[in-house]
Parts: structure tokens; sequence; C-alpha cells
């Protein structure tokens, strides 16, 4: 089934153009020596994935869309894709899952199925928010809707551990969304939150980079602002806030594309303007980072964009393989270790009690 | 001092382009009819404002910056710019607060200085986010870090009120933002408020329009996609939602006008592509809508952007105004009277103790 390469777990259904670009973005990854097993019915992939080496078809035809309700269809339905993706994680067989499906049933299926991390307390969901010259990685955009200091903490390590593994960032910035950039500022939780990452920070090995750099407090605009590498808040408010920046953009650049049709002056203005815009729409394109991340279980999990093209899909399952040749689970469980936080007993104390979310 | 007209208590300090743009917006929206008391010092606001017809300059020279601490700052300087402006509307002197400096000594200075609608718990801070064919009224932004569900319940009557006194829609749809459309999604908070505002959608008189219609949880990006006339969230998600917004914005418009200085074909381009975009332009200048509102105090607290230019300032100016005429605070305590939510006591359950916010 592999050769030495990566093995991914890839639901075979979810993209929104369809078994055919599913296909093509198989073997655009496999072609870079990537092992896919795909779950999906044999209709019409036996055909379409036929031939291309390192791609399996592994057949099902039940599978979990956006309108299910995640939780109960991910525990009532076992044959459904993305559950069969994750068992195949779990039982040892390929090394991390793709889904271009719903998000919510593929974080049910990888919370349900795959152990977490020694330590973590609650997994999150993480975006990669493409900017020039920078991603940063925002967490939680979804998995918690309410969380305590310690989980704002791991967050912290999850997101860190995974830019510096798969992503090659040395050292990289991590900053605490809060209301000011004072460190009184935010609610209890986050108070309490950027005491103990100043604490951390403070705790690099002599010499050597620290694992990361804590840069305090950061507001809203620095995510579009790209003034960190990663940023860590609860699921509820990065989910709120991850929406409306996409939505924005969407209607900033609709309304350009609306102006360049009003009239033929305008289309001959937003024809001589494009060359120069094709950088911005390449890293406002979801194709191109692959797709937001379930951390802090012992295998990644990728989400991809259901809107995604055939780079999309490969960009997704390339990142799941990523992911598994730099441990990225590993380089997490060590970093947690190093600081102490993958011990049994939670030593926060102050805010409220642990409350399940879940979008 | 004032004729029949509305008068507003300016505050002279906290415009970035000077007391120049200060003393034209005071005229532009002075020659509209309204009285305005200016807050600040003789010079050079004496000269400036000499002899504009309804302008009145009350002299002080001690003012608080944005990297003041509001509250500390607003408690010991009574002799501050917006303080004595808020003493002035406290006092009866006039009907309403304009201040295009620092939001949060706005807020305190409103909050100390100003009392509360009968039975309003939480003073709220409210963005108006304009786009093209609906503004949408976003809060809290940034009050109140915490929040229960009768503050949301309160929020989404303040903001109701304010859309259909002083901006004229009738029955506003209201939404309260959440990670996802169905009932149960959010926090124990929000699903209570969701709860609590369905019942009240539903005791709207016989035959007249209701005061607001709840259209039910929105997202992220239904506030870009002026999916709802009013959003109801609390201050922490408010603020960095509000601000990821503006900073995408930016981003995406600076991008564009980076492309368009790229090369002489790109440029040629932007300048063909100008006139069709001047809607878009003026629908997200900060100067449009005249700025953010403080509501649930009896008077209400316009902040308007220290960015504004002599428009934005007569906007802020004039957006005061309309809320005195309009009697918004008014209209306000009868649409929480007429809910049973000016009592004293608080009806609401299950969620966690009050807590006092702030940015």
């Amino acid at each position: 089934m592999s050769g030495s390469g990566p093995v991914v777990a890839l639901d075979g259904f979810g993209v929104e153009g369809g078994f055919d670009v599913l296909a093509e973005g198989a073997r655009r990854a496999a072609a870079d020596g990537i092992s896919i097993r795909v779950f999906g019915p044999p209709d019409p992939l036996r055909t379409l994935l036929d031939g291309i080496p390192g791609v399996e078809l592994v057949e099902t035809s039940d599978w979990i869309a956006n309108e299910d309700d995640p939780v109960p269809a991910v525990r009532s339905r076992p044959e459904a894709s993305v559950v069969r993706a994750v068992r195949d994680v779990a039982e040892g067989r390929a090394g991390a899952v793709t889904s271009l499906g719903s998000t919510g049933a593929t974080m049910a299926a990888a919370t349900f199925g795959l152990k977490r991390i020694k330590g973590v307390k609650r997994p999150a969901l993480a975006a990669q928010v493409p900017l020039p010259g920078r991603t940063v990685l925002f967490l939680d955009v979804g998995a918690n809707v309410e969380v305590r200091a310690l989980h704002l903490v791991q967050f912290a390590c999850l997101g860190a551990s995974f830019m510096s593994a798969v992503r090659g960032v040395e050292s990289p910035e991590v900053g605490l969304l809060s209301v000011g950039e004072e460190k009184g500022k935010g609610r209890p939780e986050d108070v309490e939150a950027h005491e103990r990452l100043e604490g951390l920070a403070g705790s690099s090995d002599a010499g050597g980079l620290p694992p990361f750099r804590f840069i305090g407090n950061v507001e809203g605009n620095d995510i579009p602002d790209a003034s960190a590498d990663v940023v860590v808040t609860d699921g509820f408010t990065g989910n709120a806030v991850l929406k409306a920046m996409e939505g924005a953009v969407r209607r900033v650049t609709g309304a350009i594309r609306d102006a360049a049709r009003s009239s033929p002056v305008a289309a001959a203005g937003g024809l001589l303007l494009k060359p120069a815009l094709g950088g911005l729409r390449d890293d406002l394109h979801p194709d191109t980072t692959g797709g937001a991340l379930m951390l802090g279980l012992r295998y990644v999990a990728v989400v991809g964009h259901g809107g995604s093209g055939p780079d999309g899909v490969a960009n997704a399952v390339r990142l799941a393989a990523a992911s598994v040749e730099a441990d990225a689970p590993g380089r997490t469980a060590e970093l947690l270790h190093r600081f102490g936080l993958d011990r049994r007993e939670d030593r926060s104390s102050g805010d409220a009690g642990p409350s399940t979310g879940g979008t």
C-alpha cells in the first residue's frame, strides 16, 4: 500500500467541485511521493483513481454532509467516509487524515476517534490565515466555545509547535488576542493566560532559540496585520473573527469585481491592474495553505475548504503529509512536557469551571 | 447660547488633523442649525471659532489622550475636555456629547457622569459598520468584556431603539452573534439570550410592526454581508471582530493601492477603475457614519474617529444632534419598559455572576 513516504487517509466526499476535482487533487499530491488512501464511492472514484501510483480506493458510500448535526452523525454512522478515514489513522494504516467535507464532522470524528496528546485538555481548530509575507496560525476557531487559562496556554504550545515543525518558523511569535495591548486587559482567563505565557517565555534553554516568543496581547487588527505567527483565543471569538475577516475580504474584492464590470472603461482598468493583483489573489485564495487543522491529537487532522480546486485538495493532503514527516504531534508533546503542561492535574486556578463547547 | 435646535457638547481635543479640522467640522454642523459648545483651549480655538453662528467655546486646556489609562484619568481630572463636556450634558446645558478623542476616556466619562436609562444594567459601545445598502449597528464592541444573557437582550433593545429612532429603520432586524445558525449554538449566555429574544419577538402589538424582529443567530460573516440591522454580542468578541474586519479591509484596499503603484500600466488601470470604486471608498470611510455610540445612558455619547476630516467631525456632531431630536434614550426606555426589562431585579438565571469589564 505505501512506500517509505507518509500515508494520508483522504475523505473522498465533500469537494463541491465533485469527484473529478478530488481525484485530480489526489493525483497531484501523489506525484510528490505521498501515499493516499481515499475513502469514497466506487462509482465514479474507481475509474477516476485507476492507475494513479500511490493512490488506493477504500470503498464506502456513506458520508456526513454540512447540514448533518456532526456529533450524533459521527457517533451513529461508522461507515461514513470521514469516520472510516479517521479509523484508518487510529488503526495505524495512515499517519494523518484530510477531509474537504464538513468541518464539524471532521472535528467530531477526530476528537472521538483519535487519542489526545498527553496532557492536552482540549484539542483546537487552527486556521491558517495567509497574508503577504507571513501566514498567521489562528486558534481556536471553533472547537471550544468556552476556555480556561490553561487551555489558552496549551493552544499557544499547539500552535507554536505546528508552525515550527511543519512550516519551519523558528521560535514563532505568539500573541494572545485581547481588547488592548496592556497586560491587564481582557477577561479573567485572558489575564491569567497572559501571566502564565510570560512565565513560560522566560523558561527558554540558555543559548538556543526559545520554542516560541510570547509577544503579549494582540488585538483583532493584528491578525490581518500579521503581527504574530500564532494568535490564540477561545473558539467562540476565534470563529466569529475568522468568519468576519473572510467576509470582509470577500465583500471588498467583490465590490472591486463589480466596479470592474460597471463600464468598459472600468473593465479596462481592472484588466490593467490584474497582473499586479495576482499575488494578493493567491494569498487570499483558500487553495493556498491547504486548510484548517485539528491540533492536540496524536495525529493531525486537516480540514480543507469544500470549495477547493485540485490544488487545494493536493495542498490539504500535502499539509497532512508534512505534519507526519515533521512529527508535529511528537514535537508538541515534547514542548508540553518541557513546560510541565503534560501533567494530569490542572494547576490553573481562579477561572470558571470547565465547560464543553463545539460548534 | 442655543436657539430651538439641539445642543451638542463637543470635546475640542483629539482630532488628529488638528484644531483647524475640528473647527471646520463644527462650522459645517452648525450650518445645519445645531448649537455646539466646544470644550478646548482658547489658543487657537478662540480665533478659529470666532464668529461662527451657533458655536460657543468653553475654555479648558486639560485633555485625556489615547495613551492615558481612561478610568483613573477621568476620575482624577475634572477639567479634562471630555469630562467637562459630559458634565455639560449632565447639568442640562447640552443634550448629547461628541468626542473625537480617546474612546476609552469618552466611555468612562459618560459612564461615570451620566445616569443609565432605567433598568439598563450595562451601557454598551455600538459601532456603525457602513456597508453598501445598509449600515449594520454592532454592539457591544468594547464596554463589557463579559456579559450575561440579560445584557445581550438589553443590547438588542438599545441597538434596535437607536436604529429605529435615529436612523429611521422600521422594525430593525436583530441578530445574535454565534458560532452557528442553530438555536443551541454558542455559550450558555448566548443560548439563553436567544431563547429570551425569541420570546420578546413574539410580543409585538397586534397590527403594528414589532419594535424589532429577532432573526436568530448570525455568524461573523453576516456583519460584512449586512444580514441584519443590529448584531449583538459581548464586548470582547465585538471588539476583536470589529478590529479584525477593519484591519482586513485596510489590508486589501492597501494591497490594491500598492498594486496600482507598482507599474505605469497598473497605475493607469487604477485610475480607470477609480470612479467606479468611489461608492465603496465612501462606504468604508470613517467619516461617513459619524462614529461609534455609547448607548444605554440617558443621553447619547458619540465617539468619532480621531482620523476624521471636517465632514467626519460634522457627522459625529450631527449624529449626536439627531439622537437628541429623535429622543433615542426616551425611545429606548419605552421599549425596555414594554418588554418588562426596566425592572430592578434581574430575572436572568443560570449564567455566571456579573463581572465588570471595560477596555
